[in-house]
């Protein structure tokens, strides 16, 4: 299957798209000639993986019939210091809250994301570091 | 240099967070128990590169006084058929529309932002085959 984004550029450095339905605009800061009107694009990177791997967690989750108070995941992307900057470890933490969560199977849904079903997490792990921890809210 | 994105969890697969100060939602399609709120994450590293590169291909185009009419970034994402179901190639069109645009520099352009500065390129090239060809309008 093909999937397709299409950017239109706007004017300066901001260019518009259109995923799924939903607008989204991308820009650079002003320091490099931008004017902060949508999100930077490399951070999206980041995005992307926290996204596809925590709908993969809690989708797992509620097929074990788990269902947390409260479900965050951050990742920390850390870039390389030289032309082209790219991340080159990238850690994420899945922050729970609930009321006697069993552990074992919290990590059994990040275990079954990581290694059988994020693609997202695929092409990353082909090329750079990635790491994660779990935290009890 | 490290940069994060922390997504919250709003309930069934939507999740939302802030990037550079604007808010962002993600969510599934209604197929898979979202309510497509949002785009869908793994589509979100097509939109990165595309507004990486094509980020990178105006600004130097414009350090070399040549600004198109028009300037579109396209990104094909062909996915691989069995889980974690992957990008395992992207192909980058870049659009142009002007009079008398010089193809060599637009090409230089490119090449620069390729092999120099992109660094969302720099990261998924690690992993897969990424292509890119021109287009005049």
């Amino acid at each position: 299957m093909i999937q397709n984004t299409l950017l239109t550029w706007k004017g300066d450095m901001e260019f518009e798209t259109e995923l799924n339905g939903h607008q989204l605009i991308i820009d650079a800061s002003p320091e490099v000639g931008g004017h902060n009107r949508g999100p930077r694009p490399k951070a999206l990177m980041l995005t992307a993986l926290a996204g596809c791997t925590g709908m993969d967690v809690i989708s797992i989750l509620g097929k074990m019939k788990i269902v947390p108070e409260e479900f965050n995941v951050s990742v920390d992307g850390h870039l390389t210091e030289e032309h082209p900057k790219y991340y080159e470890l990238m850690h994420i933490i899945y922050e729970f809250k609930g009321d006697d969560l069993p552990i074992d199977k919290l990590k059994k849904a990040i275990e079954l994301s990581q290694d059988k079903y994020c693609g997202v997490s695929a092409l990353y792990k082909k090329a750079i570091k990635l790491t994660y921890e779990i935290k009890l809210l």
